[in-house]
């Protein structure tokens, strides 16, 4: 059976990015929030190659429109997002927003699906997508945040950086999903980044 | 030379208590928050012996009024506070709070001293009844966002449990703190808590 998983970069203080992002800034306003929490990756990306699999395993991604894009409004055809000519997902990723837009086929396997009918149309679409394969959130925050707030998610992991951003803007994860238990499976550290898996259990 | 510590139980939102405490209820008008922030001291104690006695191990204590009593203005001197009769720090307490009370002898070596010049006396008051022990801070989290907003925490030892609380008041650990970065240290994971260890970096 599918499972919904969710892989974040997050702060101590649980900021997956700040405000105000722009095309040339995609993690905000706020020099350095980007590299914080992911520099990881990047810089290290040997000693977490599993953790970077497992994030690139699912066989389909939902995603807010802010991870896409920071533009409001209607879209710019001519701009085709933050994630370059061959995005990293190689799988369908289901982009929530309120314009209508066809599919955007990029390289590597990657296409964008724009869908105008909500959190629930999304996920069951990328449901259907993903086959026996695994379904992740991609982010942001917001929509991680609504994903949790309805259960949705079975498997968070969480990949913690040991900073706090102290941002005052951008949203929180965690802020407004209510209450919720969850099972700890996992976690392994390194100095650049702690790996937390939580399961989900049902709401108290 | 004296460390200062701080241990705090948190839930994944970053709560360590609600909001709205009273003398029947010390974790505040939610039903359950204290129980699930720290049944893991209670219920797995000995699962966790080294955490529990790293927690008591200081030489001396700082803590916030509302560690002591959730009562506003002046004392009422027939409470006591929320510890009964032999607290659990067997040290010497330094409550912050805007008004003049006596120290508070308790038994076991807990003595309450009432401290009315502020953070920094408070710390320096309890650096000196340390001598070469750690101090530590006992929260809540107004004050350890306070010290950790100074800078005063060295090593922060987060209890961080597997719920999301998801209140809508009370005071998050972070909140306002500014922007800092931390060496991540230990990470030890149980079912019903995972232990973190951070130690301060310069801010940036």
């Amino acid at each position: 059976m599918t499972t919904v998983t969710c892989d974040l970069s997050v702060s101590l203080d649980g900021f997956t990015a700040g405000p105000h992002p722009t095309r040339e800034r995609p993690f905000g306003d706020v020099v350095g929030t980007g590299e914080v929490l992911h520099s990881w990756m990047f810089d290290h990306g040997s000693a977490h190659a599993d953790e970077i699999a497992g994030i690139l395993r699912a066989g389909a991604f939902v995603m807010g429109r802010g991870m896409f894009s920071p533009d409001r409004g209607p879209w710019d055809l001519g701009w085709r997002g933050w994630w370059g000519d061959e995005p990293p997902y190689r799988a369908p990723v289901f982009v929530l927003t309120h314009h209508e837009r066809a599919p955007l086929v990029m390289d590597g396997g990657t296409t964008f699906h724009f869908v105008t009918g909500g959190l629930d149309e999304a996920v069951a679409r990328a449901r259907e997508a993903a086959g026996e394969r695994d379904v992740s959130v991609a982010g942001g925050a917001t929509v991680v945040n609504a994903c949790l707030a309805a259960g949705i998610i079975d498997e968070l992991r969480l990949h913690v950086v040991p900073a706090v951003l102290g941002l005052t803007g951008g949203v929180r994860l965690f802020d407004g999903v209510g209450r919720h238990t969850f099972e700890a499976v996992g976690a392994r550290q390194t100095p650049e980044v702690t790996h937390l898996v939580y399961r989900r259990r049902r709401a108290d």
